[in-house]
């Protein structure tokens, strides 16, 4: 008995909505059982006050506590939930549901689809957006690797500070990062990206310092999205690989954007999980086997694209990393005519100033 | 001595910001007295409050003004300036500056691009949104298209219903197409959108009636962009098209986006106009000789797209028309690899519902 | 034993959050099983897409289920909740919490706050927005207030037409008020705020007909306040007066704003229920007798408050229903020297055009 | 001969519309020759992309251009303009036209309101909001108060950094406050402020330092109001006060709001400038003398108003400084029954945290 991993993609039509996720468990796959992490991209707007995305959360653990037959807390154990609000421009909602399941059938040589989940100690406050998270997230990277050929993509769901939790750190005399608790937000993501290049080697040990989070940006990963929340004070973990020990149809491979408009990469990690468009968009044959794309998305910070200015900085109504996601989404539909894809913004040390890692889960062609 | 069309394209740094055009009279091209029609992207939020477009206006006005010699509202009559608000997502705001003038060269026996303005007579309010408008449009654009070979895009302008203006007609015992002065702005660009697909036999002269307009979107024109405007009573028309009696070395194309992810009709227009990006995005060269894009965005009635919810209609954050623009934007952008591209929102009967025409000026290779 | 009614205000964090409910339940008043109740101002947009009601709701659901020791559904059954998003301005995001308790104290022989709930047979969706729901309202609401001496203020939910509600009522050959779905919510609000009026005499039965709901300013009522949502086909209405047969020492008033800034209206309201600040705001020990206001805010339709222009109807970045909440908001916090106020939006016949109901619970001075 | 100052308050119908005050000097009064200031609110976002401003003043200039006979670059030398964008709730676009003629008219021994405008030296990119700045609008404003017994109110038009000037600076080895551009336009604001509460003595000399600017909210002036501009590099000052040197039936009063419902402090304010509203609201008579009210509003930094939490700086939506002018305009329309009021945001320094300045001008009763 080897492990298959699993992915499901269903629509929600509010964030409330997880009909379609029971619709799956009615129809007995996935087991209730094996699903180890839920993806959702909810309709907020993926900002401050985006309750959406707790919403989602909310109804996911009280579905998932009745399935399961456990007290909601039990569910945040088991299963790792990590909802991006923001479907700007056509992006739709949906969730990705991920399950890892044992099986008979061989491991597949060519490698398939892995995933683990991995968690850090609870940090202290005066440790989030600098070195020691950094270090933490690296570590639990290695431990969780063991066994993966090739690591693409690299999901984490980090803490921010709060005003509570810096009065704290005070009444220890402790100085956390910064006291702008929206900030906080940014260097820990950035904090938990460096941790994955840390871990993978796209940086250099040598290379990082508290003074470089949130501002080195030719420091970043290729291969990892991170989002921040209140409500955990540890990094969560989600490993997406291969593995030749892995049984199952599912491919991941990954690229880079260098920018919003990187058409190319995105064709090139469409190839790389073995779809291919031509050069121009996934034609239905070839859609029918793509099962989810992740990527990131954040307006560059000098305001140009390929040196023409965007506005997306300047706009006082719409937030910046709501156009992004809208610009981002918008490539990749080109790209896959599908716009049920997972863009979420906030892409500190995540892909170059701009861009953003882009990864492609896909069933094989030959199965 | 024919005539031979010019287009330029600049950036603007804001809505008030001329001075790329200037730039461009300083240097001796075009000749100021040349300038035909301006078109303009503005960075304002391309809905009802969007004060952008007539900031831009004014300030194009001024400073043809001086240069021309003459009278504010003389610069009017002889320059179309249509001001289109919405940068969303990646789009660059820039000015379109389009100019005629004579040469010795001979005339492009494979054809040239073509610019003709024409207008119609001012509009009764109760005409606005009604045959009567679809079909004073249709004949000034059957007059001025004569020595057209093709037309590929017919830029309007067209008026709207104020308060004052419904007060007029009830005034003189006639009622409105709608009394509510923001749909009205929908109905005309509708019949103005009709009035070009009966022109270019796109729509069947009983096909139409008062009471298809903005309700029936089957009927369409493939060519059409329209915007309304508070400042006039009449239609302005731009036609852009191919003679064979004209020289220079642009070329115009069209196709038609079938949805807002349509790159497939993106790189049809494409290669209609010369350029080829091999199905992927069009490399260095070729961008070089692409001179503009213009194309029309709105989300799809029925809050799909290939089956997939989006959410723009029921974004009580941001209007439907800003996600359409970024995601049209994006879409285009993958395609040329370029964010000035001059796409308008508001597309009734201008493309299938949820699509739009895209329209595509390039220079030739051999030239 | 008579019946005593009790209303708690407490604040929210955010809109999953019913920890300050829990605190009052924990210590034992009110008593969870006397709740029949619950409002909430939820700091969404108020609008299409505002999902932080419905998470209010899942969260008090929940919570309310664990307490009574029932299922979900049945907490729905027993306890009206009304969540109306929106906190603009300085709006505070709140809960009020309506009891009804027994006690051997005396009946209130100047009156005492009674509530009472009721619902309506659930419509047809060719009933909603029309008489059939106006009638239906008015009948409910004078079988509940039977026993109340006068009726101060009635807050009603009411169903809205979904697309599959309209497809429904279409297989049966029945035509629906109207096919925009975000117009139902209009239509719906205002035939139940004219069913309010139609049972408390503001209207004559003859003055109503299909075609006024919706159009018909001149037609209100000054006690109502009404929303829609989209979990109900019925509706569920709570009265709230004063009745000589209740015990407690809560006083409610009401009174009816002109039009935004009708400050008099709202200090008329605030003595009437025995609260005065000589005309200014109302000193600390008044304001602690102020136990909640509520109240409804709309644009003027005309565009202009006092003669002046107000450009609430004209921005296309924020919805004019929240303009609206801001402002009231503002004057009656003004009045009263308090930001948790229950303004709510959409004020369909709910008061005249511009203006609105207001009405205040307070406790009295001399017990 | 001696000075009398007029104010003439007029609405528009959009940022460019400045027909109200052609009919003015179409009128005669004020003489085009004798404006000195005018002060407008518009309605754009009040934000970093508000073109409505600049649109405005564009307007302004070409009509004042011709009705004085001028070049435009001379306008700007000869009248102060100070737009304020952002008329959230229910303010109204106005325009205030400042004027100073003179007159055979006896002074007025009571006073009279005098207006006076300075001007700093042109700054240096590293003097934006620090001391240097504070300094140069002390000495500035001590200059030009010389006759004035008491000073109201101070509207100040500052610069603000941009990469440009950043890198100027950068050039000489000088280093600036901060590199975030909209971060320099709090500064500058701020640092303006303080230079009036230097001038005024409101605040020590010696209690002020580059690091307590944009930090220290304990240092504030009652009566500043302060906005920044990218189009000028030195400070333009405006000063309201009352001499008995001046003709005139005009009078200038102010107070302080100590938070953003302190509806006591604007009824102070009114009377102090003669109006009384016996503690309501003005009655018409009363309201005919109210000239111009011009106030400061931002939002509490603690996120809370007399201890109950507001949204507005965790809104990612609408913007914190919309939300706190819609409320304070609320406040403010509470007291006087107007909308048409100058109500700006961005109080860094300009009244205590939360709250703000708020100055009357009215015309006396006994004239």
């Amino acid at each position: 008995m080897i492990r298959r991993a699993a992915v499901h993609r269903v629509a929600m039509r509010h964030p409330g909505d997880v009909a379609a996720i029971e619709a799956l468990f009615d129809a007995g796959v996935p087991d209730p059982r094996d699903v180890v992490a839920i993806l959702g991209k909810t309709e907020g707007n993926g900002c401050v006050n985006d309750f959406t995305r707790a919403f989602a959360v909310q109804s996911l653990t009280q579905m998932l506590a009745v399935r399961l037959g456990t007290a909601p807390a039990e569910v945040a154990h088991r299963v790792a939930m990590v909802m991006s609000g923001g479907t700007e421009g056509g992006l739709s909602p949906h969730f990705l549901v991920f399950s890892v399941g044992r099986t008979d059938a061989a491991a597949n040589p060519a490698g398939a689809l892995a995933i683990a989940t991995a968690f850090t100690r609870d940090f202290a406050p005066e440790e989030i957006g600098r070195m020691a998270q950094v270090e933490a997230t690296a570590e639990a990277i290695r431990a969780a690797a063991s066994g993966m050929a090739e690591i693409h993509y690299v999901q984490i769901k980090c803490p921010l500070l709060t005003t509570e939790r810096i009065a704290e750190a005070a009444s220890r005399g402790a100085t956390v990062a910064t006291h702008d608790t929206y900030a906080s937000m940014g260097l820990s993501r950035g904090a938990s990206a460096l941790g994955v290049a840390l871990a993978l080697g796209e940086v250099a040990r040598d290379a990082l310092a508290d003074a470089a989070i949130g501002s080195d940006t030719a420091l970043y990963s290729g291969r990892a999205g991170t989002s921040a929340g209140v409500e955990l004070m540890r990094n969560e973990i989600i490993l997406f690989g291969m593995s030749p020990d892995w049984a199952g149809d599912l491919v991941i491979a990954h690229d880079v954007m260098a920018d919003a408009i990187d058409l190319p990469a995105v064709q090139r990690a469409l190839r790389a999980a073995g779809l291919d468009a031509g050069g121009g968009q996934l034609p239905d044959a070839e859609q029918a086997r793509l099962v989810a794309v992740l990527a990131k998305a954040e307006p560059s910070s000098d305001g140009r694209i390929r040196g023409a200015r965007h506005i997306m900085n300047e706009d006082s109504d719409i937030n910046a990393t709501r156009h992004a996601r809208a610009l981002v989404g918008g490539v990749i539909a080109a790209a896959t005519g599908r716009t049920a894809l997972f863009v979420s913004g906030g892409a500190e040390h995540q892909g170059p100033d701009g861009g953003g890692p882009v990864a492609v889960i896909a069933r094989r062609a030959d199965l």
